[in-house]
């Protein structure tokens, strides 16, 4: 007898009409178990925000998935059977998989855990999971919290948020966590320790936070993209830090109405950094010492377009914004003596 | 008699009528030198963008002139006079001045200058000023240039980009210059030696990083924003850095049309940086250790939400969306029993 297993089939991805999509929940014959290849017994089937970026058809970390083919999604779950060297019957495997109860894979997404005895096997979903690493890097490593400093997370009551808050408090910030309801204000506040709560389905997110934190947000640990990361970024201290995890108000949007760079910044994990030179003042002598030495190496050249006479300062700045200008442009206001 | 001075006073902002303002050339007398002032003579007075951006009343570095006021400027220039302890006739200072030929100023915003033997003054404009360094730091500190990567510079043969491209090539990079014009692209391709030059004027920016960087471009020295910006940053490599050091395209656009989140990134200086955990995987071990140790401590809880069956799998997808969760989401697709 064939064994079947169920699963879930991408039908329509999501679409202006059909915001989440369609899927199908059917019962098929699991394929057959080739050499190389192992069956797990799925247990838990972790539910996630990118989920829904899968079923579209838009620059994300992995291919879409196609029209039709199972849903991926992250699984732990029981060996029943091996065709592959070194898995054996009984191990636990973790890794990207399929939203079905039985799964043939050959384990290239997927890596044996072991988790500590007593802990619930839910909880390699949780903090010792990628969720719990998600928080922890994203915190410590983008955000470089320092005590006393303001730390707005915001989908603060979800698996990565609630993790953030609470390293957050450990290392001395003042956290304020923006959520959806009171139920999840009163959990992160209560029971996290947050600080405070913004409910954003009730409150306006701005005016709650220039009450919260008059002098502005020194880490904006952002997950959900959209009106609510603007009203933070538009009160970010300078030399703010804002690691950026995600958009996921902006998932169900098919594309449209994101904000194009930050999705991008997002997807390409790029760094955009904001800056003026003095801002480096203290490496001015490290910075001028190599810089005259390519200029003595021929190395460097400088190209200078100069003006003569204070009346041209005006005409020489619309020059310079129509582009009229070749290399770095100045008025020569008196004559250079003093320097000869 | 009264000494007499050259001066700008900004008479009208830019807006939607007057993209540069309207400036007023005139002559009037030296302000009275008090205590603690000295008086200078102002040699070189530097053209830079961000003048623009002082007559407007938007997000700055600085407070905007007020209108009516002495338009704001670098200036280098010979002390003429002084009524301050340690600032004798003959010096030489830098720093913020005003448009005008003779100067009254208390230095606080100004530093004494020593030009090397035989460079000409207005270089301290150029190599060897807040140009040479914002190039030097911008693209070596938040660049972080590694030899055979792609380096695109916008405004690439102005100050601060003729710069950057130079000390790229210096670090090994292919480097690609965007700037208005023939004359422009061939100054910097034959006497500078970047390796390609993109006519913004004339050509589409797109389809020509598409042909000279097929494979992407890892950093982007941005100092244009708009369109130009637009088109990089959608060719930006995984991983890549984005020095934001300059929006001088939507300068005249009297705070409409500019992109509100890069503003906010480069007027607060602020680092935004996209991750997804798997990009930390070296380092997984020391972060599992921190959060058992916090766990074990207390001082971290985590919270699920775990449904129970397969067949509830989509639904719990659009629970997500909706925000209809407490804590990381999950679906429980088979008895925990492998654990226990």
């Amino acid at each position: 007898m064939t064994m079947e297993r169920n699963l879930w089939r991408l039908k329509t991805r999501p679409n202006a009409k059909v915001r989440f999509g369609e899927m199908e929940y059917r019962r098929e014959p699991v394929p057959p178990l080739q050499d190389g290849y192992f069956l797990i017994e799925t247990l838990y089937l972790s539910i996630d925000p990118t989920d829904l970026v899968g079923m579209q058809e838009i620059e994300q970390y992995f291919p879409p998935v196609r029209l039709g083919a199972v849903m991926r999604g992250v699984v732990v779950g029981l060996v029943l059977k091996s065709r592959k060297a070194d898995v054996a019957e009984g191990d636990l495997y973790m890794g990207i998989g399929e939203w079905a109860d039985r799964i043939v894979t050959d384990g290239a997404s997927m890596s044996r855990v072991v988790p500590p005895k007593g802990m619930p096997l839910s909880m390699m979903f949780g903090v010792f999971s990628l969720v719990g690493l998600t928080a922890y890097f994203g915190l410590l490593d983008i955000g470089k919290p320092k005590p006393g400093e303001t730390l707005v997370v915001s989908a603060a009551a979800g698996g990565v948020g609630q993790i953030v808050g609470q390293i957050g408090k450990i290392h001395g910030c003042r956290v304020i966590g923006i959520a959806g309801g009171r139920t999840k204000g009163s959990f992160i506040t209560d029971e996290l320790g947050f600080d405070a709560a913004i409910d954003y389905k009730s409150e306006d997110v701005g005016a709650r936070l220039d009450a919260l934190a008059p002098d502005g947000v020194d880490i904006n640990f952002e997950q959900v993209g959209g009106p609510v990361m603007e009203a933070v970024m538009n009160r970010m201290r300078l030399f703010g830090r804002v690691p950026l995890c995600g958009m996921i108000s902006t998932y169900t949007n098919n594309g449209a109405g994101y904000d194009p760079a930050a999705w991008v910044i997002l997807m390409r994990r790029l760094t955009v950094k904001g800056f003026i030179v003095v801002d480096y003042h203290e490496r001015f002598g490290e910075a001028t010492e190599a810089l005259a030495r390519w200029m003595g190496d021929g190395r460097l050249k400088a190209r200078q377009d100069i003006r003569v006479g204070l009346e041209k300062a005006f005409a020489s700045t619309v020059d310079l914004h129509k582009g009229a200008n070749l290399g770095k442009l100045m008025v020569q206001v008196a004559p250079d003596a003093a320097q000869l």
